[in-house]
């Protein structure tokens, strides 16, 4: 029934001649390039290869249903995917004239893991299978290199039986270590026929005292035994971990791979060898791919030969040179991507072993997109859906200085966790970094992997490094939510933060050494390298002219393209007249959030804050209010003249007030203090009377308290000064010949009630202010939706507000009811944790709510009130000013949502503008 | 159209000869006792008393109808309305045999208002009108009584002239002062009729002098006159502002009753009085009743001259006297309630002027339904919608000791605000009520009015008493919040804040000084009177035995007639034995919410808890946990003892870590003093590990912190702990012969994941338990739906939950952003404001959310999680358990939301019983 069940599941047609095993070779392959679903990614590629006349070896592939059968099946492969495994055999010992096993001429294969989504190194490989006793002569004969034939096998006994029979790995690097010593070798290379000889014989013995078996000689039981290895290799810790991971799904299967065996490590005529069609650092159009004559692939990985650069072997092998440079060409052509190839040459001819798109770095994904639609490869829609949000975000990043960083060694590289460039000195533990921050110096925290107690330490860090983890380690994860530059998982180094030193090698790195890591490539350099801001930065800030830097015109070029695709409208969150500047630059389209209290904290206005929230009346208080009211007025001056023609969405005074006064305990340590010691009364009154306001305004929920629309309520004062700046200002600047469009919000509305109290107020003030100044001044009056209540009232609040704005920070606070300021102490550790429905696990908590929206809840009152207000006022604009504005999964959703706009911090519009036209292009390719 | 549109309000029909104006009196009335929408409530008991016999003077009553109609004809009476006016007059003079103006026998009527709702002294009244100068004469004539004819007179014109023409009263006041000091009178009935008509004269000397016109002499002027003035009054603004005070609509209208006088003032066999059916504030089966010979009503009100008891006129006019007890019968007998009535006797016959239905006091309320129930009279659920929920409550609330309250004077009574005995010394200001509390004394805070300001000092007190303000005033509310003892509105005191003393009459209240309010009835008393707990109390706490307190067999009967009645089921949220004890007898089936924080909280056990909090490792919690678990396994033995065989809902941890350990400032303080003075390095190094940890837990939001299932998620140990002690009990005690019921129950979930990953140690556990006693518990599992994001998500939680408890205290707190301690600060200002919406006003809040659920915004959350939460499990439980859980109106919600139950304190079990009762009675009675 399951196995049904399973075929049902796959989209692709299944050719009629096959079943369950897909040949491929000599221009003709069961398969197609689309079935990754049952060939997997590699047998998907080697059969597209063949289809469009890349050479490939024969071959067949065994599809993911089998996998499947087999775990249904107790682990048997059954008996009609044998019968065609036999007949596809038999097929491939007809193709290439040799047999399985024989004796003088033996067909040797290699077999390999390939499932739908890359695991790399996850699964198992089994190369040169059909040797034994008698076909190694047979090799030696027809190959007439005995030294070649015996390296194969003793390298085939070595793989099959720590992957097969488990038998440990380290036993066979042993026997190497003795024979090499034996005879005086350096190197594996530098052991002879004879030597090689003894070595078989050696591993022989060595499995059969492990497993108690012999070696098995009969090639087709090496066969199924090695199929069978791969297929259990799927379900192996470290593959179901990685899956879990990355969130692929147990289910789908491997396929296995069978494929004739080609050998790159025959001769001077023979080179095995990797390669990307273009740059995968720079996205420059140019063959990049490095290459070993005389050598097998696992030789390339082992990192212990260093390989010669492409540019070389037109010299070393011309023709061949031309084949690859053609091949790559073809490749790209067809596939219409850069491709990550893998090749060997064996007697001078080619044979490409495997094709996938490769992976690149976010300025390369920009730069090659951009260049093939220049190169009218692909259309500027399927541009924008190449290149991530994430990848345009990188052209943003401070980077290390190009030309100082050539002169530093890379010691190690890692996976880059968290993008930027930063140096500083080395640390062990958190509190070191603390002890640097405070001392004015720059920290780099290197742990072994980092864990909650690291915050503290992490928050003061310019970067972190750790020796273990991933993507979604605890590193990574903070790093990211942080902003600073994270490396994770560099292997090679060895940390002891009981000596506070790492080695790499024989290098030691100390506390408070300089260190250099790269958030972009991984890399990671001792010393100091200085760190700059990105080139497209440094054309916004006009050090460099826009025509003189290439990645400005990618970069913008992309974002036009997005905009073209578009539906969302972007706008910036931004208090100042220079944010906004920025924000323009950036292509904002307006303000979608001006947090009017930003100005208040400015030095010289605080004093007159602090004196508005210490009158002890209302006449007092309008007398600080009406010093501060010119204040306003000019920064919103300000703000229009860089937004003209542009809305701008002004926030009412929103925070508590006691953010404005001193903190309570250091007015009550200085009061202690002056109490001991002794010291002026005057003084002591003056902190008395302040404390005693901060205590009458002390709450334990502040954010939940004496806050948003309450104080324009209980204190209209405060809502009608901010209301006569703004439209005084707006009247100003109109006089100016600038167009203006204020849009005056509300925050922190609940009830229809306060929305309409506010509103009232600014009405009045706002027609006394144009009446006086007799200019025209179109304004709206709107609310934030960030009160749980606001949600479930919007379609009678949007009876009298022009506008929302989803406030997604205080939304997320209120609807998980998280504290933003306080949960990272549990939504961290949350991430990190799996929950037990009996047969599966799940993550306890995808992705952190404050960074993204959480689409099951938040989302869904964010579709309610959005549905509400529209349904109430049809003309009603919906815009987002949370953090989640600059987020491309939030985006997506708000695309989706179908509301007018979304705004960000002035760095994050050209990572909007690319995910809104993502968005909408994903749509149109889902059919909307 | 108008007009039509208020023709089609009415639900009564409209009997056919009668338009706009319904003539009664002489057996026969147009309208009848259910017309109260057309008639006002006046002219409907004026109707229905004629309808059923009872003597009243003949008269009519003009629609509300023509209220709605004059305001909507530019304030005119319509003509087709003067028609019925002119038929309905005609018909009164011939009944009466009397004429309008007639200079010999005139024809005198009253004027009246009268609404649907009463709005006692809102509205205008004139008496005697008809009176002139040649029509005194005849009505001195006929009755043989100059003085009582010109008496009248002077009444009329007074009266009259301040109400019809707006002349001060005070002017009137002052001429009569004048005439006393010259004639040597002491009181009015003093002035002969010499000095009367002089006043007559001067009276009317001074309508011309103020109004530039003559007294009207002309009867019918007079009279439209009069009914204008009493139309107007209808918008007068004490009017407006009673009705926006009591939500009585505006747009409803007055009636106008003009109806024939009767004199209780024309000689020693007349007389006016007031009574009641039963005595008010017992509620005992007598008529309670008070008189005056030969006086007109306005002197009963007066309280110039003493009214007799009703006993005292079996001697004084004994026919008269079984008249009105008759009367009284035929009363009680026809509206099957308790009756309010005025009566005037002239020439002794009994008339009737008004009858309705009598205020009482909580416990004459109970007493009566009670009764009345006893005398089948009415069934018990018309008696169960009688009494209102906090009518029961007084049974509670602590009393003067009625022995020795007897020993005290009365000096004013106010508006019983807030219920409850309190004694203790008079302060004026807020400050020196917490110096008293200081001292150990009880204090009474006097004020003029209460503020926010105060609120600090009313916390402190044990009682509130304010000379201005009604049941509305910010001290009435926030009395009735704090649960202080609060009379508002004692107009008779004079307040003088500043002097620290207040006055009533010549008596004056100095600070300091005792003097003890009561909350049931109003009344101020100079001393210090003892206070004990209620009645219904002592025998709940052993101290009277049951059958000795009538009171206990009132309220005990009343609760179960309304268990017979209800459909919730009543649960208490109790944390100790004692707790749940006390609860069974007040009628509690099950605890809804036991907090087990509460027991960590005792003196024993709060060390081991900081032991816990400040471990390291998970290793040196567990030990403390250790500790912690046989002493959690007593409590809830003990609970489950109690509540054998009922539900026992047990919350797991909830509050945030840091409530345990010593506070903040407190820590920083103690190591500022050790530091500055030098104390011991051991202490100090101690206080300096307590405050990291107190740091590390410092959170900005604690609410929305690190607290509910959060902790038992990251220390799954705790929740094991607390797993064991609950199954471990219920073992124990079931082995003991209890049957046990334990619902465990886990706070704060937000995300299926939280409740499962708790669900899976809780069962883990359990099961663990359960094997090693070897006995068969049936337990629950389920969660606290408080996070608006589990409302959302309550279909999937349900999947995994067996039972749902609304936690309505957080989940307010999360749907308003409203801290529920810090709230008060502009949740109470907000009750207190109005909103304008154009054409009419809104309270900003109508109710405090945190003490009666807010249906359109709470209430509609709760409405959709116990929906997708049945439907996802259609045996699902649901109760709810915040402190709206014995709120009645939200009870009445949550029957008809169809929860199983309610969970309030134990003292609040039995107006749960009693509001669940009246809201499935109500829901039968609207055909629900």
């Amino acid at each position: 029934m399951s196995a049904k069940t399973a075929v049902k599941k796959q989209a692709s047609p299944k050719p009629l001649n096959a079943r369950y095993v897909y040949p491929f070779g000599g221009g003709r392959a069961a398969g197609t390039g689309d079935m990754k679903d049952v060939l997997g990614g590699k047998g998907a590629g080697l059969a597209e290869m063949t289809n469009i006349g890349i050479p490939v070896p024969h071959g067949f592939t065994i599809s993911t249903e089998v996998c499947r059968l087999f775990y249904d099946s107790r682990k048997h492969i059954p008996t009609s995917v044998r019968a065609e495994i036999e007949k596809n055999i038999r097929s491939l010992e007809k193709i290439n004239k040799k047999a399985l096993g024989d004796t003088s001429d033996p067909l040797l294969v290699s077999v390999r893991s390939g499932a739908k989504f890359s695991m790399p190194g996850m699964m198992d490989t089994i190369l040169n299978l059909g040797l034994n006793d008698k076909s190694v002569e047979g090799l030696a004969e027809k190959t007439g290199n005995p030294r070649f034939a015996w390296d194969a096998y003793r390298r085939f006994i070595q793989m099959f039986a720590s992957v097969v029979e488990r038998v440990d790995k380290d036993l066979f690097e042993n026997i190497i270590d003795s024979m090499k010593k034996k005879y005086g070798a350096k190197q594996d290379i530098d052991l002879d026929v004879v030597a090689l000889k003894k070595l078989v014989d050696r591993f022989k013995a060595l499995v059969k005292k492990q497993t108690g078996k012999s070696f098995p000689q009969e090639p087709k039981k090496q066969l199924y035994m090695a199929i069978t290895a791969v297929l259990l290799s799927w379900h192996n810790p470290r593959a179901v971990f990685y899956r879990k991971q990355y969130n692929i799904p147990h289910d789908i299967g491997t396929a296995v791979n069978v494929q004739t065996m080609v050998f790159g490590n025959k001769g001077g005529n023979c080179a095995t060898g990797v390669g990307f069609t273009r740059d995968p650092s720079s996205g420059e159009k140019k063959l990049y791919a490095e290459y070993l004559i005389n050598a097998q692939g696992e030789d390339v990985v082992a990192g212990t030969r260093t390989p010669k650069l492409i540019e070389t072997m037109e010299y070393e092998l011309p023709d061949v040179y031309k084949q690859i440079c053609n091949t790559a060409k073809r490749l790209e052509k067809h596939f219409h991507d850069m491709q990550d190839f893998e090749f060997t040459i064996e007697d001078g001819r080619l044979y490409l072993l495997q094709t996938r798109t490769g992976k690149r770095t976010g300025i390369a994904a920009a730069k090659i997109a951009y260049d093939m639609v220049r190169e009218r490869v692909i259309n500027t829609e399927e541009a924008l859906m190449r290149i991530e949000p994430e990848h345009i975000e990188q052209f943003l990043f401070p980077i290390f200085n190009p030309e100082e960083k050539k002169n530093f060694d890379v010691i190690a590289v890692g996976l880059p966790a968290s993008p930027g460039a930063a140096a500083g000195r080395v640390c062990f533990d958190p509190d070191t970094a603390i002890k640097f921050k405070d001392k004015g110096e720059r920290a780099i925290l290197v742990r072994r992997e980092t864990s909650p107690d690291d915050i503290h330490g992490m928050a003061v860090s310019e970067g972190i490094l750790t020796a273990r983890g991933g993507r979604t380690s605890h590193a990574a994860v903070v790093g990211r939510q942080m902003g600073k530059v994270c490396v994770v998982g560099v292997e090679n180094i060895e940390v002891k933060e009981s000596s506070k030193l790492f080695r790499v090698g024989s290098l030691e790195v100390k506390e408070g050494d300089y260190i250099s890591i790269d958030g972009f490539d991984g890399t990671v350099c001792p010393g100091d390298i200085p760190v700059i801001s990105s080139e497209v930065i440094q054309v916004i800030e006009g050090k460099i002219p826009p025509e003189k830097s290439e990645k400005y015109v990618v970069f913008t070029t992309i974002l036009k393209w997005a905009d073209r695709a578009r539906r969302l409208g972007i706008r910036t969150n931004a208090d100042t007249p220079y944010e906004s500047a920025i924000a323009v630059k950036f292509g904002a389209h307006g303000i979608g959030l001006c947090r009017t209290e930003h100005m208040f904290f400015h030095e010289d206005r605080v004093p007159l804050m602090q004196g508005m929230i210490m009158a002890e009346t209302t006449e007092k208080r309008i007398k600080f209010l009406d010093k501060l009211l010119p204040m306003q007025k000019e920064d919103f001056k300000g703000i229009f003249r860089e937004m003209n023609g542009y809305p701008v969405t002004i926030r009412l005074l929103d925070p508590p007030l006691h953010e404005f006064l001193p903190k309570h305990t250091d007015l009550l340590m200085d009061i202690k203090e002056i109490k001991l010691k002794g010291g002026s009364k005057r003084k002591l009154k003056e902190k008395l009377t302040v404390l005693k306001r901060v205590e009458e305004l002390h709450e334990f929920n502040p954010m939940l308290g004496f806050r948003g629309c309450r104080l324009g309520i209980l204190m209209p004062e405060i809502t009608r000064m901010q209301t006569r700046a703004i439209m005084e200002a707006a009247c100003e600047a109109t006089a100016e010949g600038i167009k203006v469009i204020p849009e005056i919000m509300v925050p922190l509305v609940g009830m229809l009630n306060e929305f309409k109290a506010q509103k009232n107020i600014i009405e009045e003030v706002a027609k006394d202010v144009i009446k006086k100044y007799k200019k025209k001044i179109r304004y709206r009056v709107g609310t934030m939706i960030e009160v749980p209540r606001a949600v479930l009232v919007a379609d009678n609040i949007a009876k009298e507000a022009e506008f929302f704005s989803f406030g997604t920070n205080d939304l997320t606070q209120a609807v998980f009811a998280f504290s933003r300021d306080d949960a990272a102490k549990f939504i961290i550790p949350y991430m990190q944790m799996k929950v037990s429905f009996g047969d599966k696990e799940v993550d306890m908590l995808e992705k952190d709510p404050f960074s993204t929206i959480d689409v099951k809840g938040v989302g869904a009152f964010m579709r309610y009130a959005y549905q509400k207000g529209k349904e109430a006022r049809p003309n009603l604009k919906v815009g987002i000013c949370g953090e989640h504005g600059g987020d491309p999964a939030s985006i997506e959703f708000c695309h989706g949502l179908g509301i007018d706009y979304v705004s960000c911090s002035p760095y994050r519009v050209p990572i909007a503008r690319l995910a809104a036209a993502r968005a909408a292009i994903k749509e149109k390719l889902e059919g909307g």
